[in-house]
């Protein structure tokens, strides 16, 4: 085997490694330690936020005789960060390691640097290796890093006319059992699920993904109400099997700050309008999914109120990437254009932030 | 040559003497008179209102021994129905006529019943023969007969969230190019294109079916303006290439009524919303067009106001026809399913009405 078949191997190793850390407020990380002449003689990865980082927790099985001349193979460029523990770049320069080779680059301003840092030290780096795997594993984390904060998706159902209910309030059902049952299923892949309450007020949301026959999902999202009145005491969301959170502020942004501390990377915002026109008017909308049931309703029941528009220069336009059918409902998944721009403005004032934990 | 395909032949030859014809309140119709050899000895078409009949025309060429014995082939039902001429059915009964073969059935009560009473007088009566292409002929106009007013398309242009106009009443350009290219074709296979009294005060609308370079389609819908304000003096609408008309009442079934009578058959709704939400109140809206720009504005704007429901029971259903994409833009075409029900309640009694002019 050629040392590039070797480190592959390693490589995809690390990245099963990865996959046993929790998903949450670090990134998940796996490191395997090969001898100068390529054979593994040391395994790690990184169990969450407080614990040793993965090329740490490799070498810590390791005398210092054996790690010297070593190759370490790691899914994340070694960080440059002194956190509780001190760099790892540095770690692993102290250990006498003699090349590194990593899948993707730490994207974290404050704690990337690791490679050159390596490179300075006389250490022989290669990067890139299976880095498409270790993108795919990481993806909503690097999303995370990208926006600052949680991607958000914000999900309505209306009429064909922009309606969410009727005059008289009443709404259920506009639209029919395969859209819901397709908002279950996206729910399942969300970390958490927003409302107002107002919709928890009105509805009584379970907030839980459920499959179609009523069971729930194996992963249930954070239930997440915000506004300031009382959530009923009989309210079905204290039924949730996770406890939910009360965010009683308006301030979105230190919402989504509190939910990227809780390790989440994926927010599903469920409405009502008053909560999903503000996600929107604070260009907090990454993602807008509206599902559209062919029928007409007239009046004031709107799905989305102000979103900040006061001439058509300044409207909300989007890049459409589907439009899929459920029965008879029509779902248009969108991009936000100009909100996404602003992200990106917003992402190198962001980007100063330290990674959360001892990251 | 059978006797069969010899008929048909001659139905062939009636329905392009049809088409000579003028769309408009009577149907165009088509006659040829065989010999009992099966040789044409005849032809004739209606050519509008007050004047003769497709079989009346054919036969006032022959003289009295001609006809005796001939067959009629008609590409509509004989009328039985007494007009300034006398029915149909009676006239080729005078003639001696041995045996009449139609392609469609007179859909109208009044004067329907002309093969009945063909069969009486012991003609020979063939129906359906080349149907599909004299229903093809006469697609538009039967549809005024099925529903007893001319059909109505409603069509707007939205945000994704269903707003015509941004807060401040900008509304240019919403949808793009390719869509609103899509509309003029459309215009140009209307009869009558109907806008509110906002509308031509709001944005001065030329009226026109025009192609992208921004010539003229050959057919140009009527122009109609619905509204009790003076169309000003300088508005576009005046520049049209067919006069316009303005309807001052409220009154829609009048408006449609008076539509008829000028020949329409087919209404192209524009707008604004005001008119828009008042054809599908009324349950006037065979057909939605809703084309849907990605972009959303929120606000006060909205393409469709009080459509006269309530309650989510009264929603207006609609059945989704097709969704096409234009460019950036969706389109959706859609059936209001209430009320085209509705719409078949009222024919039965609507169906009373004599059909117009004299046919
Ligand atoms: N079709 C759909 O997709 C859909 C989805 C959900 C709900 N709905 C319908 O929507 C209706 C409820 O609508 P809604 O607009 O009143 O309720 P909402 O958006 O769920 O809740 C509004 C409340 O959220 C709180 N809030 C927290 N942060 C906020 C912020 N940044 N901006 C504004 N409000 C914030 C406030 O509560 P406090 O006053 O307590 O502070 C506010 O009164 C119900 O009838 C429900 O059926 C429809
Ligand atoms: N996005 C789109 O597809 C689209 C299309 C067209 C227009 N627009 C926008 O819509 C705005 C104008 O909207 P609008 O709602 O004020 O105008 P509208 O619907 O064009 O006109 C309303 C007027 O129509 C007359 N009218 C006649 N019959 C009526 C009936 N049965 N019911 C109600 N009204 C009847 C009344 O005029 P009188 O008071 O004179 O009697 C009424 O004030 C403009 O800003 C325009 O840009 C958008």
């Amino acid at each position: 085997m050629t040392r590039a078949e070797t480190e592959r191997r390693a490589m995809r190793r690390a990245l099963a490694l990865a996959e046993r850390g929790p998903r949450g407020v670090n990134p998940q990380v796996g490191a395997v330690i090969l001898s100068p002449a390529g054979e593994v003689i040391a395994e790690g990865w990184h169990r969450g936020a407080g614990t040793p980082h993965a090329e740490i927790d490799a070498l810590s099985h390791l005398a210092p005789d054996q790690t010297r001349g070593a190759t370490a193979v790691v899914t994340l460029e070694p960080c440059n960060h002194t956190g509780r523990t001190g760099p790892c770049s540095e770690a692993l320069i102290d250990a006498g390691v003699a090349r590194v080779v990593y899948a993707v680059a730490d994207p974290n301003v404050v704690s990337s640097g690791g490679a050159e840092r390596l490179r300075s030290a006389g250490v022989d780096v290669e990067s890139g290796v299976l880095a498409a795997d270790a993108e795919a594993l990481l993806h909503s984390w690097l999303e995370v890093q990208r926006l600052g904060r949680p991607h958000v998706t914000v999900k309505w159902a209306q009429s064909l006319d922009g309606r969410a209910a009727a005059a008289d309030g009443t709404s259920q059902w506009i639209t029919g059992p395969q859209a819901r049952a397709d908002v279950h299923r996206r729910r399942a892949l969300a970390d958490a699920i927003v409302v107002g309450m107002g919709t928890v007020l009105a509805d009584d949301p379970a907030l839980t993904a459920r499959r179609p026959d009523g069971t729930l999902y194996e992963t249930q999202p954070l239930p997440v109400v915000v506004g300031s009145r009382p959530v009923p005491a009989d309210a079905a969301v204290r039924r949730h099997p996770r406890p939910f959170v009360q965010h009683d502020g308006y301030d979105l942004a230190a919402l989504l700050a509190d939910l990227r501390e809780r390790g989440v990377h994926r927010v599903f915002v469920e409405g009502g309008p008053t909560v999903a026109s503000s996600f929107v008017r604070h260009g907090f909308a990454d993602e807008v999914l509206a599902y559209i049931a062919p029928t007409l309703l007239g009046g004031d029941g709107l799905a989305l109120r102000d979103v900040g528009v006061d001439t058509i220069a300044d409207q909300v336009r989007l890049t459409v990437a589907s439009v899929e059918h459920f029965g008879d409902d029509l779902l248009v998944v969108a991009h936000p254009v100009r909100r996404a721009a602003q992200a990106y403005a917003a992402q190198s004032a962001e980007a100063t932030a330290a990674r959360e934990g001892d990251s």
